[in-house]
């Protein structure tokens, strides 16, 4: 028997966060919060504030106020609240493209200068594709050459298949903690502990995580990670990704972007680039401060509920929307882990006509999104999803495929 | 005899323009709109608006309602309004930092893959120093060689040093359109063609001029641009910068950050890279739309106003603030040009304590901003500064330095 979602809404601990977002007072079923999160109803206030006070008020002296730390300070809230990230390791700034980008030619030109032979980057097929793109674009330019690991879209990169694929050869693996069309959670310690046992680099993309998932990069020794900020953490379309590097590898590294930021000293607008000691280094151009507004919203409700009890809801959506799938769309598989030990915010359920599904879904106010191979992507926002919002949702995907 | 303030502002046809800005009712002499412009008072309802409305009301539908195209379509839009660029060359996104990066490589590689013997790229000692650091690091890793040209920093780069600077070997010339320390207004049409003749591509820095000064990136065929939008563009803190490539061009140049946006199909999610035709090859990632809204609201200002407009205003605020300083000022360096023609929207004033007069009139809510050589640095931002404003701070600068 399928539990109620007003049973489960009822016994919820985080339930009363949902009235923090705008939007949710709607009938409007959200399935893509992992696409872009609902803006915290405290954002728009606030964004509001800080142009009259901040920036208005303020103006060129918030630089020297509190603007110049702030992608290190960010950075370090994001570490502490969602990333299990030490301070000094994580900054924000730049989009996930451009943090794989700088991160990816680090770690490479660092492992061949260490050792000539290592001449691979290690990615999977089902990598998110700015991720494959990046390490093509890496790859080329720098002589190297791609090692494809091929997964299953129904699922992820396992440890066998890695330790497969790694060796003496390898300067870095590119991962994804959460695949972006299945959901599954990668063995982030494992995998971490086989990279390295080759001698290799490893770079976790976090995108599909960070927020909704604990991530441990510190007590699992990650060397890189990259995330953006506008799925769980709610900064908004576009808002700054972050970047992570681990402080035993920061000084040993260095970024192909030089821009006055990732100065030693920026207001000494000196001849020559030196870059700074630490995270700083990593950065390139002016901070995005306007963008990373909305994303502090968000983290302080994080920290406010607690990355593990969000894990443990997650998990309660997840569960729910696959307990109704299994009783109500018989005709749809799942594409997605069934434990939820290895899954992360988001389920996928897949059927021939699941494109011609979706853009019906959307006309009735039901959005999830879809991705190939027929694909209907459910993603649940721990903090503005309600299990409610899931059984209507999955309802009418069930009269959608009627 | 100097003419009051007062006669000035009562005869500037865009004196009204000066309350559509937050703050301009208070009695703080701002004198870095050159650095970080004032908000538009609109920006902060339609930034919460953006919030509760675009954001919170579409959801992921508004990347397909008008956020993916809204990249090209601001920088159509600037292009319009304030560069003299025909719609399908500009593009708002990345840092400053990461458009100069991404240019400068797509430029360099070009020439060398065209011709094995340009190996050098063309820079002066007074460029801004992300513009110098940029070049610094894509010599360093393209093995190309930098050629300096010396300036006098109350000057800047002429045709006759630039002629003397560049030939067969030279890949590309980075210029400054306005020197960020002594505003000298470079011959944009003359340096172009000087460059041209050289056979050599023109990257133009526009950080200083764009919203202020009048920029003809078509009528002179410049090659590529970039520039921010945080100081005449009033974009706020850290807001995203645009890039500019000619037409001509697009095709046969690559740049090396390949991210999804960059594809010709974003949501293809295919196996390999293929750049988009046209301007979006040069984009890279997720844009950022939230940091787009408060530029939108200034561009709006600016086409109003009128460009030509605005640059007569700019004239007569520097020349007015020039005239003040020869009158009043009789210890103090004009360390910009004195013929308005070819200075931009600032003046820069010399003497061996500005450092130390800088602290204080910030003390007195007059904000200036200091650049060595003993430079108080007089940003006059056209749409939202008073002749009174300026003479107010003239005085100031008077009692500080007595």
């Amino acid at each position: 028997m399928v539990t109620t979602a007003a049973q489960l809404d009822a016994a919820d601990p985080l339930a009363r966060f949902r009235d923090r977002f705008v939007g949710a007072d709607t009938d409007l079923v959200y399935f893509d919060g992992n696409s872009l999160g609902r803006p915290v109803a405290a954002a728009a206030d606030r964004l509001g504030e800080f142009v009259r006070q901040d920036w208005g008020g303020r103006l060129i002296r918030g630089w020297d106020e509190s603007w110049m730390e702030l992608p290190t300070r960010l950075g370090d809230d994001l570490g502490r609240i969602a990333l299990g990230a030490a301070a000094g390791q994580s900054a924000v700034g730049d989009s996930t493209t451009v943090w794989l980008y700088k991160l990816m030619r680090a770690a490479v030109d660092h492992a061949v200068r260490t050792d000539p032979r290592r001449t691979e980057i290690v990615i999977d097929t089902d990598n998110f594709p700015t991720d494959r793109y990046v390490a093509e674009g890496v790859a080329a330019e720098r002589g190297l050459t791609l090692r494809w690991i091929e997964v299953d879209t129904s699922a992820g990169v396992t440890a066998a298949q890695l330790a497969e694929a790694v060796g003496e050869r390898t300067a870095l693996v590119v991962l994804n903690h959460v695949a972006y069309r299945s959901a599954w959670l990668a063995d982030l310690p494992e995998l971490t502990r086989v990279a390295h046992a080759a001698g290799a680099l490893v770079l976790w993309d976090l995108c599909h995580s960070a927020g909704a998932v604990p991530v441990a990069l510190d007590e699992s020794d990650v060397d890189l990670a990259v995330g953006c900020t506008y799925k769980y953490l709610n900064g908004g379309p576009g808002s700054p990704a972050f970047g992570y590097v681990n402080a035993r590898l920061q000084d040993e590294l260095t970024q192909p972007i030089q821009g006055w930021m990732g100065h030693a000293d920026p207001f000494l607008m000196g001849p020559g680039y030196t870059p700074a000691p630490g995270m700083r280094r990593f950065t390139s151009g002016t901070p995005p401060i306007l963008g990373m507004v909305a994303m502090q919203s968000m983290l302080e409700l994080v920290e406010e509920a607690g990355i593990d009890a969000i894990r443990a809801k997650s998990v309660a959506l997840t569960s729910y929307a696959v307990e109704l799938a299994d009783a109500t769309l018989p005709e749809v598989t799942l594409a997605s882990p069934r434990d939820p030990a290895i899954r992360g915010g988001h389920v996928t359920l897949r059927h021939d006509r699941m494109r011609e599904v979706t853009a019906r879904l959307w006309e009735r106010d039901v959005i999830p999104d879809y991705r190939d191979p027929g694909g209907l992507r459910i993603g649940l926002s721990p903090l503005s999803t309600s299990f409610d919002e899931v059984e209507r949702g999955i309802a009418a995907v069930a009269e959608a495929l009627r």
